[in-house]
């Protein structure tokens, strides 16, 4: 599918808007750096996070996918990246060895430097918790020299959780606080594609700042006004002190 | 002392062969950048870190501390490193609000980018969590707008944990390989200035290739033979997903 | 099948002892209090938690079963509650996507003001931990607007770990000790109708009391003779300090 | 002192601003409810949390401590709070035996129902986790029955750690959402007499917003706006399932 | 199969070549002491952990297979062990429930002392949580009365987890250091059957010594050369203060 | 002191009776083997733990002192132990450097095998923490060869935590069971000469069961009727899988 002629950055979601809410900044600053951009949602998340849909009467699983696909595509399309939909279902999110083979294929073709995803353990939905090891598990997959020969195996990408929304429940502690403060106007333009879920907008749009204030207490620069916060599963790899 | 006229990499070492062992290749990567590498020995390890100087007859605690002193500041030379003793006595290692102030003191004077010290909770040596402690303590004092008003502020400079000598046993989870294979070379030499414990040599050369080794798989250059593991107290801040 | 017109508790239990042993007290507590106190029972512990009953020639696994249910209905009618079995097997249990829809449909039926189940981590018994993941999947899928339509979502119930049989290997950290005193004859009532396991009796007597002085020592009213542990997953929401 | 004709809350605060941002609803809440609320502050945070002061030529030491004085009674006058001052210092905080028993005697003339103060390992201010270790210590020598016979020994009090600046960083995990929509106007007025410290005004007022939203997530009424986050130190003690 | 005259020792291998590096010693020392060792290969490693078979053209799933299981029965021999396969597939590596009655069957007829196997959580490699999951569901199964009357249930095996290959990043902590001097000679031989593996010969020859080193450090005797690390999962009984 | 002609087990007790409730099986045990089994009290427990001495009108600190000191030799001789009383005050217990001095000496001069003391983090009791402490620092300065060379250092000891009152708020997770049966009368009589606490005797009576109980399920031999639980810092070392 791709030539790999650029760096890629993939992010793996559970549900249609997580990718937005929580990594929206993260996908606008590489799209624009020129990086490959790809979103995986796993599911719609017709069922469980679309409540102002089904406050609409007769409502149903497939109008509440394609209104939540749509709002996604915007979405994508206002941060610049690509977007793939497995619809493997949600609430609960289940991932058998097909689901898991159609990530893996994801992954191998995108061939991306960073994944990222949810966290381990997050006690409100455990949908998060099977994107997380579903994650870690097509990464290995994808690895393998014997895995579909007809496609090339992959590095070792670093994998960054994105933050929960009740990040302490969910044991997130943050050791990457990204600067997202040049593309704050892009996430923001995507937040507002998602219609169902447009309660959140204020939320994440004061997180923002939030984190941004930690960022520059933590020795930011003074210039950084939002930030999105991250947890890495593996050591970082380099030879800067920091 | 100093005009900060380039910046600085600071490591506060319980004993005066710590630095050596845990955070040479750090060092020496650093001083051959340009960076001012300051090395702190809260003491000498006179005591309990001097096994083969008690064995020689008639040993004194102060002839102790002359040979450590001389092995120490060989280290440093090789590593390209100044080097300051604060004796503040070990086994135990106890800090009272001078000795506090002495290590503030030398914080301010070289207003690091970087601090490297110990772990939090070593079983094994307590002097090691002491020093950490001191750490902290000692930036945050340094930090503080209303504390010596003869010299400024420092910033908020990111505090590394190198890596003990039981890494499981002391929490040890190590989020950054540093890479150190252009200045092994260097770092052999200082260690191999620590005659008071040489048996160590060999232990930290071969700990150094399997760093190195994991450094590979978590996706490092192949080109990485080398490497010494870190622990980040503080998040980092930037622009770049890793 | 309920209208709702009382308050409601559920336990989800994986096997038809562990409600017993575990919970009984805070069942008895809420029947006398008058609400809906339902038992939800994944399994009958017929293979594995029937020790007494396979020392009887010619048993059979329906046989179990029968022999079970008998007794826990005659403690769940001891504890003044209702009860349902599933049927899911044990040892393993094993929860697939029908098994996983029972239960929501039980939740939302009952609509419960708490939770109460197992730990999530206990290394002696998985089926334990089966329960735990099946309560957390479970409640989130009967909050989804999506979710069945003929039945209304619930809202956010509170999760309580009950008290696994060896509680430091299992994680459990009791944050709420729980005053049964007034009841205590209903729950040792109810542990006597538990032939199968009589051998626990005494032991979940004994364990009574020693909450029951813990209970006094935090600050408990001298009173209390005897308490049940529990361990929260959610914060408390309100407006009272403790 | 007092006759212990009402009951009590108390506050120990590092530093003279940390019990308003971080606790000023739960004092204001139980002022109202008629409490004989307690403010202790171990320190005026004159050298390291007067960013502001300091920037005026000339300051010292005790001109910053008269300014932060001023400001934390104007603060607990808008709580309708008690305040003392022990003058222990700050930056480092260190609490001797004579500081000790100082708070000890707090204690016991407030005779507590609760005790508020910070988390136990904040590596970004050390004197948080001596103000923490102090309280324990010294709640525990205020029950001791051999501890100055002039005085009676008190109860249990919980132990409630308020919300630091930086959570996830030091380990803090809220089960309590405190509702203090009621008096969020005295806390804001009681935020606004901290003339040193006054960029922090937005950010807590904005922080009283997030946790409400969570706290109606966890379940809470629906009229919640703000709420403060808390993390007990002790199990709950009771009769009911929450 | 077994009549149980001599005492055994099992592993759970999650792919056939994890027992020869992580638990060789452990496997040689007790065929030499004349226990029943038994390894069990839930699968070959065939897709994920033979790169350099998958360098050979043409290679199929089954020739890797088949070269993969002489190497582990030739390393199986050398370490004085009997070796099943169990064929269940890798990358990834998934138990159903017949998968799981055969890993029952196993341990049932085996009635290990110890159960050697994964960590619970290695985020490199998930096939090794899976290893680890399953050993512990069948342990739970294999003591059930109900289970399978035609084999009689086992006692309560102690489960040591071996050394992964990045034990920081998997919480390993070893609680044993298991002294493998006198049979390193033959765990060397058994590592040097892996041929697909063979860059791993020296990186483990080396974490022997690293090992050794330790163990003389935390009391071992001073004769010990090489050790492997372990980590039990369950409280040792006895009578020895140790 | 001592000619080190037999093996030795040392506890350090915070106070005078910690060693009796929480470790008197394992003196016991011990002293019926023949080890030479010491005692350290670093408190009388004067002021904190006889509140039923404080009744007494007229009690002073002497009194006591004087009076925990008889009941701490009866239960000492009673379990075949040595004691010794450093009287370092308690509520708070504070260890300076003399008092640290005054532990090393101790520790060199029985040169014990195993160290037993406190946990290192109890919530209710920092004096616990205090005591653990300094174990640890104590024993780290007792192996240094540049400490008072008139007395020679020590090996490397195992240190045993016992069990503390609330052992699920310590973070207590036993790795040791104990079995303390054969010399259970032997503590209940050590037990009933601390009159002060009296209220204790049965709540650790039942307590050795329990332990018990958790023994024999954990795979120990049925005749084990009392145990006692405890918590290593560091890893065995030896040549047996367990």
């Amino acid at each position: 599918m791709t030539s790999h002629d650029r760096p890629s950055v993939q992010v793996i979601s559970a549900h249609s808007g997580d990718f937005v809410w929580r990594a929206g900044g993260a996908l606008a600053l590489y799209a624009e750096r020129g990086h490959d951009v790809r979103i995986v949602c796993l599911s719609y998340g017709e069922r469980g996070e679309s409540p102002g849909l089904w406050r609409t009467p007769g409502m149903t699983v497939d109008a509440a996918k394609a209104a939540r696909r749509d709002e996604a595509e915007a979405a994508a399309a206002a941060l610049g990246a690509r977007i793939t939909f497995l619809d493997l279902g949600d609430y609960p999110l289940r991932i058998d060895d097909d689901g898991l083979s159609r990530i893996v294929a994801e992954i191998r073709d995108a061939a991306p430097e960073v994944l990222l995803t949810h966290v381990a353990n997050d006690p409100y939905n455990r949908d998060h918790d099977a994107a997380h090891e579903a994650t870690l598990l097509a990464r290995q997959v994808a690895q393998a020299a014997g895995h579909d020969p007809s496609t090339p195996p992959i590095g070792a990408p670093q994998v960054l959780q994105f933050e929960p929304h009740q990040p302490e429940q969910c044991g997130f502690v943050p050791n990457l606080l990204l600067d997202i403060t040049p593309v704050f106007e892009r996430k923001r333009k995507a937040m507002e594609c998602m219609g169902a879920q447009s309660h959140l907008v204020q939320y994440y749009t004061d997180l923002g700042l939030r984190r941004g204030v930690q960022a520059v207490r933590n020795g930011g620069d003074r210039s950084i006004v939002q930030a999105e916060a991250y947890q890495r599963v593996f050591p970082i790899v380099g030879d800067v002190l920091r």
